[in-house]
């Protein structure tokens, strides 16, 4: 009974791990759709969403299953609620990669972004990607040092996201106020996908210690 | 014990329909601080949130010793499952207010918006209470035509907020750049206001019939 358990959730966590690759895959993509004009790759992104979808439901019926049927407690009944969590914040990842994704194709073959901000999103999205993998690696593993870096990470976003508004506020923006409107979303979409990515590490902190870290 | 279970339950459940009434009513207040550069009022609304994020705590906290003590299953099980994601959705909706009122005071003394937006946002704040009342309503009564309701609002929200990009977009938009990543970031948030609230009440279908609607 208690091995059926634990290989049940470790085929959840497998999951949502796989999810959090996924996401972080699909920001990938998206962010070359994005800079590249690229219709395909966009039209891609969109329609892979779907998987994810899917997976988090059948995460989120697998762990309703785990506690109807096992009742765990203590650190497997957390490592089951914070994985449904999880899930959710996994799959809110990858629909942010879609909206980039259509927003991309919404502009094809016009480039939604001036060529002045294509370096902060080219970073944004080598960070969402490290997320997405960092969310991966550390709901597996587990390891506090990969679950800090997911902060650091976060707070790297944070920063490019300010600059972004600083940029747009200047007086000098010469892209006029549709391109503004792109990167105000856009930038908002990034700045998101890292703040789930934060709580998926957060929420493994809590799995390891039983408390959630303040920042 | 079972009395327990339903008494800890139904005490779940209320706070969960505190949270959205009180989302709500933060919105409404964010709104008001909004278009008329209250800043009074939108400093209540920064500070007040925190209660708000408590309650999700100690929310939480109830769930898991609920499905740790009482091992509940079926019917019982979804609905502390399904109120914990309530619950994360409720402070979230929460915190969109919370974004609102930042604008609002980062901008005092001057308006954050053009006044040609302003009865824009004055419909979006009204859909907002309506779906944080409703909601608040829902979880406690689990009436199918009020969740559906949500669904209509939500509907509203997303048309109101295609009309703003509409308006932005448009060549006669005169109000500069800096405005339009207001409306743009302030219209997200609406926007994601009436998502969560409509989460909610598809989860509350979930509740009642153990399958969540389509839309």
């Amino acid at each position: 009974m208690r091995n059926d358990f634990h290989a049940e959730l470790d085929s959840l966590t497998g999951s949502l791990s796989q999810m959090c690759g996924l996401a972080g895959l699909a920001m990938e993509r998206a962010t070359q759709a994005l800079l590249q004009a690229d219709l395909v790759l966009a039209e891609q992104v969109i329609t892979d969403h779907e998987h994810l979808t899917r997976m988090q439901l059948h995460a989120e019926e697998a762990s309703l299953l785990l506690l109807a049927l096992q009742a765990p407690v203590a650190g497997d009944l957390r490592v089951v609620v914070t994985s449904m969590q999880n899930v959710a914040d996994a799959e809110r990842m990858g629909g942010l990669a879609l909206h980039v994704a259509k927003i991309a194709r919404i502009r094809h073959p016009a480039p939604a972004l001036p060529e002045e901000v294509n370096g902060y999103f080219a970073e944004m999205g080598r960070i969402a990607v490290d997320l997405g993998n960092n969310a991966r690696d550390v709901v597996l593993s587990r390891d506090p040092e990969k679950a800090a870096q997911i902060g650091r990470d976060d707070d790297a976003m944070d920063q490019l996201h300010r600059h972004l508004f600083t940029l747009m506020m200047d007086r000098e923006w010469g892209h006029g106020v549709a391109a503004a409107v792109n990167v105000t979303l856009l930038g908002r979409f990034y700045e998101r996908f890292a703040d789930h990515a934060a709580a998926i590490g957060r929420r493994v902190v809590f799995q390891v210690t039983g408390s959630t870290p303040d920042v």
